[in-house]
């Protein structure tokens, strides 16, 4: 049994709040246990400089953690005068796993801020992340279609992110900040509904790793993801205004 | 009658959470209408070069908005890599302000960090941002005296803030976005519940306001104050666990 | 009697001299006993992005120290890569104050840009940029009208900046160095000629301060206006080419 | 076959010359097909803020492209003024897996500087210098070693990397820019000589993909590194001065 | 004739004003015709990392010119975050000038910042700044002998600079704006009492230049240092303080 | 004679790769002993703001070095987020240098960068970058008329580049990194075919110079320059494809 009583192959308690923003185009408060982020979509009317006059949109993320969010207070990247390399691997993660369920020619030339902010670290926010960021993501492009904004849904899957890795020679799913930070082994997935990889990112911390871990670690996260994306589905039937283009 | 049904002299709805962040020191969620700031108090042993070696601690302020949190999407200051001059002039506000209710040598050497970040923006974020500031240094402190590391409490007083302003030309109280945003003048006033003035920053932002429109302000704005500091109050008598040094 | 002999409600003395850089389109050195600042004007045909269109102009302002200006010599923020939150609010100030008495529309699409330059700091420097600014400003505005770039003055009264501050338990009017570092009160106000306010902004850097010693501050601080406004008055006579709008 | 005739379970051409630079503690010049990598190793006499006083070293990596190495000239990111996100991945991704098999207690409290310069890229850049960075880091080593600086090998393991990818449906090693600029999947393995993994990063850059690719994906780049590991050892062999621990 | 009347061999009116600031250790306002440049000298109690405890002296310089001293306002350094590269040459050449002649042993371990600030730019700004910079250095030096910081003056030369040119197909000496953007050639010489170069830069602006040409260049420019060093004397003379070493 | 057995008068083995990168418009790799220098010239269709519309062409440069070119391993100027002076002097002299001989009128608007990263460092690497510049540039030129950019070549003459200096009261030429850092003198000389000069930077390290030594160091340079652009000669008549306008 882990410390807060799981297995292995539970996640956390996760629950997902949509729309609680005043200004956003979408939004979603995404907790995985004591790790929170808010999540939000917004639409700005023009594209980056590569993609003008091309028709198609984008998506592009951020990702920022409060100063206060982590054991020991975080320095402001803007105080520092500059992004660290885990922020924009991060946000450049998420940007690219939301890409690649959306038809971007479907979008019209405009770009979607996928913004995720940190309000509370206890392991896993680039997954929490990329998993409420979706739910944000869907709520707004449900927003635009009934402006009229755009006419065909351009989301083509459900995505959802988790993390396994090995701690203490044993495999599990979604590590918590003390369980991370001591893992032998960290692995962050990606995956549609369909069960395939978007994403697949392994890192030995200690020890290399065996093509048998592997195997497990994956078939963990498989698993994880399908009990993720059931709660997104609640989620998104809740909002009772879904109207993906597969359904 | 204003737009939300309030008079002139009286306070949108303000509601303080204290102490709802794992990490943090002191945190408090404050809420003036649908402005939200999350206000956090964070101890760091060690105080900025001009004061090492002298006994004395520091306070001092950073303040943030989420991109979303406003109607237009705002840009990150640490993608644009660097702070901008209006957040300087709130984050200098609100560690000076601070500061001036704190003996800064019964906290000896070390530095308390508030942090004041803005969930959801419509008009006063800088005043609540003081308002909740100090209730989470309250808490902040308290937790210190818990644990034995400061003997007596550094703080003397209270301390709000609230902006008022003339809007359609008639002066009021705390403005929200769209009041604040067409006013004629608008005035920040921060004060102790010594009914005595910390700070005072008035600005004709179309026709310069007269002698007899400052006293309104100022009347209008003492008032205010008075009710705010009773919000604190109650907040803190809920937190069971206040230790002021004058009480 | 203040230290160098002048009562509390006297200014240091001011001289204003006009027109002296060959290249600005307006300019004043100005000197409030031992502050020097040199104000310029310059006109630049385009106007900031949120402009663009409208047909209205803008003004803005930049305020830098000499190195040599101060006791201990201050490091260029260009060499440390970036302009700190102080010379922000005062540059910010200096813009928002020359604006307020400006009628935009007339302006054209263009900036005016107002540069303080510090050349020797006693004090007062961001009340006497603003009153030498408007010098270099209506210096500039006349050449404009002179070469028949606008017709009617844009600028609808004079405006002008003081001091004001609580030392040694006294109220006094323009601050030296010496007194301002040590003041208990630190009080800038900006005014018309029609006895009205632009900004006021006060600050207990010690003790809070009581409603009566505002009252004090601002009654000394008006009149100290006046006077100022009148020399300000005499510069612009002995310019012989004053042709603001309302005369 | 492929565009370069090669089979789809085929590398490039490699080849590593070491220890061509004058100044270096170590170097090797690698190259696979077209893209060619400059690998330096330095020592530096100190380490990290958190690490001093702990008696272990560190190894850390930077990455940079020469402008003209890339088909289109790519701006230099000194000239931008800030390391971009894909570089910080890189050479993020560098470091930790050459720290993933040095023993860095027995490297005493020095920094090894991995310098990975790309002089010509046709894909497969990060590989490469991974690949390269190591022959670097271990002639480096014996030079310390022979100089009497370190009494025992730090390195515990041989590590290799290469890429592999779908394109146009079929499962492939060694991308060059041409099959990985249109690749539908595209993932960097990196591996020891035991066969075990240090790092997997995989990204559906089209569609999904299934475990079934996956496998297949793995298997080729295992067999990939026995191969390119085994060209290590030939160029390590040359040099007639390798003293690895575990030989 | 030049356009002022003078002959090519002739400056323009040098007239150097010193002491003129209150609070710099040295000062000197120094005007070239139309270009006036404001030298200052200060000094700081430590010195550059890589002269701690060395027990030598620094000297470095600064150089910014103020927006409005160019025809068209020039942006400032601080607005745009960085120095460009024409202001670091020149302050890399003021301060590796001044530092030629000076003892640096004799003055402790302390370094001199020479400040120049350009108030209004007529051509010849840098030859300005290092003919004025040496008399701020000096006025400096001697108040650090009176108040006994140092007991021999570490000076052993003077120092001056002129500008020479090809325009119009002649040899001319210091050059004015109007001369120098349209100069084929332009030179600049720093020289010193004893008749020898401390710095020579000519860079062919149009058309390469001769043999012939060089030589010319170099006797205008030598004669015209001779007649600049003689106004320094004269004001050093007039300071009735100069204590250099040689005298 | 010196340390590597060379007369004063003699420089180091020159010698010049042509085209060896795969993607730039033009290259060279030069090495003067064991300073190495990859020169290349890339063509961008666009010009610097200040030429839009104009017709003509720029030609712009960029110099850097791989930290692993110097005897202490150098920073990269990316990491520390600002490119230092010396770096800037030296891009902007290569660049100043090669527009000289070429008439960007004929170009049309593009700009060509010319890129000069230094792999080795052993003193010379500006001078170094001059003359392999200059090979890189004509070979991109060259490929230019082939593809039918232009059809006059915009190249006036050769250009070449040497250092001269006194090192042990001696002159002599093309310094290495031991004799340069220890010089009395540094100079810098730029010249064409036609003998005559572009650039000429001579700086006294220690004592200042003579008129005597001046001539002598400029005659010792022009003799290197002759035989280094006869080295320029042979490559480009090696290169078989050489069509300057004046052959």
């Amino acid at each position: 049994m882990r410390q807060d009583g799981r297995s292995n192959t539970s996640t956390r308690q996760i629950s997902i709040t949509t729309d609680f923003m005043l200004h956003a185009n979408g939004s979603a408060l995404i907790k995985f246990g004591n790790t929170k982020v808010i999540c939000t979509a917004t639409v700005e009317e023009r594209v980056p400089p590569f993609l003008k006059g091309s028709g198609r949109g984008w998506i592009t993320s951020e990702y920022s953690m409060l100063p206060a969010s982590t054991h020991v207070r975080k320095a402001r990247e803007s105080s520092r005068g500059q992004v660290e390399g885990r922020t924009q691997e991060i946000q450049r993660l998420i940007g690219r796993a939301l890409r690649s369920v959306v038809n971007l020619d479907l979008l019209g030339e405009r770009t979607i801020w996928i913004d995720c902010d940190v309000i509370q670290a206890d392991g896993g926010t680039r997954t929490a992340a990329i998993t409420g960021g979706f739910i944000a993501l869907v709520s707004c492009i449900n927003s635009m279609m009934a402006r009229g904004l755009i006419k065909e849904s351009p989301i083509n899957n459900y995505i959802a992110a988790v993390s396994v890795g090995i701690y203490n020679g044993e495999e599990m799913l979604d590590l918590c900040y003390e369980e991370d930070s001591n893992a032998e082994v960290d692995m962050n997935i990606v995956m549609t509904d369909s069960n395939e990889f978007i994403e697949l990112q392994g890192t030995a911390e200690g020890a290399p790793f065996s093509d048998e871990s592997l195997k497990k670690l994956i078939a963990i996260g498989q698993a994880g993801i399908v009990g993720i994306i059931g709660i997104q589905k609640e989620t998104l039937g809740d909002m009772n205004k879904l109207v993906m283009k597969w359904e």
